[in-house]
């Protein structure tokens, strides 16, 4: 499974109505408490790898998961290899990732109001620390697939008034840890 | 959470009589089949470590748990600290921790037969290419309560009229390891 996503930053107000002047369905909002970590053997800041336990709140409920992202393997989008799976427990998810001597690095934190629009999700995010962007998002199941759907971002973003010009390779953790003194 | 636990190798139907006389109440039977990996950066056989994914097989259903166990902390039980949660596909729990660099280094495989007898899980093992176990288990919090919970464990072995100086330290892995040419 492979995720495409393109991301700029955004004026969210005009992002909504262009979303909903395009016909997207607003799937709702959830705030992402996200905990990365280093291991002692590799980094991840040099091997374009992230690893991460998640906690999402959403109406009340808090789930969480843990995700490994590979590194990105495609020049011009955000494209990498994902593997996520929803825990029972995250602090336990904690627990056993600090006594496996991994440490957690940095906690990117975020409100996201989700949209359906064509095959994509479209997500207004708000960052701790960092601003407004606004996210085009879709997973694809082979390679062979990635650029089809890279071009098809492109064209959204260009529809909602956006310049995929002024796209934002970096995570929000990159953009975090650039931000550090 | 501490686990205490004492094993020895036990003939099953004399060890069932023992427990049922003893008025122990059976828990059921489960199959679990647990692949153990090593990180890269660690040697979990000189570390005394263990990191597995669990998948248990209950009357047809399948769950998936992560587990880390630290070192042995006691010279004569096996007590480790130990840290388990569900997740919710092990297919996937694989894939992140090879993405991580984790290598799969074997697979134990048993059918457990449960039993509770007072504050302990005693539990009949049938672990492939090794052979018939008895484990006596149980979880204190703090490590102040190990000590007793040691000791009422060896008294319960001797109730069940096996010899508490059998006990194996070594592991189910460490042990298929060990057999290993």
């Amino acid at each position: 499974m492979y995720e495409v996503e393109l991301k700029v930053r955004a004026d969210h107000e005009r992002a909504r109505e262009a979303l909903l002047s395009a016909g997207a369905d607003p799937l709702g909002t959830v705030r992402q408490v996200d905990t990365y970590y280093e291991p002692p053997y590799r980094d991840f800041a040099a091997t374009d790898e992230a690893f991460r336990v998640r906690r999402e709140h959403v109406h009340g409920d808090t789930t969480a998961k843990i995700t490994y992202k590979g590194p990105k393997i495609d020049a011009t989008s955000k494209t990498r290899e994902e593997h996520e799976t929803t825990v029972a427990d995250g602090e336990t998810a904690d627990a056993i990732f600090r006594g496996l001597g991994f440490e957690p690095v940095a906690t990117v934190e975020k409100e996201r109001h989700q949209y359906a629009l064509r095959e994509f999700t479209v997500t207004l995010d708000d960052v701790a620390d960092l601003g407004a962007f606004l996210e085009v998002e879709t997973d694809v199941e082979t390679e062979a697939d990635i650029e089809a759907a890279r071009e098809a971002a492109t064209a959204l973003l260009g529809d909602l008034g956006l310049d995929p010009e002024d796209q934002i390779r970096t995570s929000y953790l990159g953009l975090l840890l650039d931000n550090e003194p």
